[in-house]
């Protein structure tokens, strides 16, 4: 197994991404690429555990990802 | 469906794009490359919520981007 | 032997993982590439020698780690 | 189009070049690369919306370079 | 002589590795690549010319590296 | 031109070179590559407008500078 | 003349070499590679101008390196 391999998995499920910075977005996996660029879709912005915002559909660099959580 | 299948719908389209160090634009999407350069015109810098500048048309470089939310 | 041999010993086996900005991460090594991309299972987040958060399954990006202790 | 289409569009015009680190720079669009490295010319620094150096000409080097406005 | 000549002049011999953002480590080189990621063994972390950890066998990520005295 | 041209025609000539953190050398360039990796002869230090170093000739990482004005 | 060419002239010789965070070494350059990875001997550790640190042969990775001075 490779580490893009979990990504498979969790494609269409809720995961956790942590960024640089301290920010954390909750939601569904849509797509990723081998850089990590992910698209979330029902997205939260999560800071010390409150929703801060709801982007919606989100495509989020992956050079500012940290840890992503299925 | 790939992360920059998401900009390619969104060309055209108004989009939120955030940046390190806590900046964020306003703007239409009128191009993009791989590296997640961007051409946003109407562009609206906001920075708490507030608009601070509108600068028009802007190139912003790929490697400050955060996320882009369509 | 190569750096990541250590790696291959260790797939499978608990690991400690130091991550730039002073966050450690527990975990089984189920996966990881030449990227030192990891995937940790039963993963907990260490913080000053407490474990504040359980995310489970990780998938960690090999740029923000410093170290992997076996 | 692609993003540096806008900077071809823009070349012997005026721009404005922000900067990581908060600096900008107002100036003619003489030369660019796909690096986005730049050359300006009767470049002006520009801190705080006030002029606090005229370099003149000016090779800006593109991994500094957050945004650029035709 | 190349630069990392030093490193396989240093194979199973004991190094000193000082790291971006002021810790260091000591312990025995059993492997390099051409990253600079290294394997040490019999590692102590050091911090102000004190012991703070003794992670043992240590699998330390190139680009967190400042230096590596033989 | 390309943006490297303006560096071929400012061979022999002084340049002000403004680094990362602030700092800036004056000098004579010697040499340059496509890194911006540059030589200055008759090299001055400057901060705040004072010299605070003449180390004469100096090689600049190129990836530390963030102008360079002929 | 390219930029490692003035290295090629300092094999041997003692150089100065001054790294991001603030910390410069002296020492004899006895070997580089493109990189600007370095092995110094008789290295010693400057701040403020004080020798903090004497490691002996020391191999500099080239990404902290920001000048070095023949």
């Amino acid at each position: 197994m490779k580490p893009l391999d979990v990504l498979q998995q969790s494609l269409h499920k809720r995961v956790l991404v942590e960024m640089k910075g301290g920010r954390s977005y909750r939601g569904v996996l849509d797509a990723f690429d081998q850089h990590l660029n992910l698209v979330l879709s029902a997205a939260e912005e999560v800071v010390n555990d409150e929703v801060t915002a709801r982007p919606g559909v989100t495509l989020v660099r992956g050079d500012s990802v940290v840890f992503i959580s299925p």
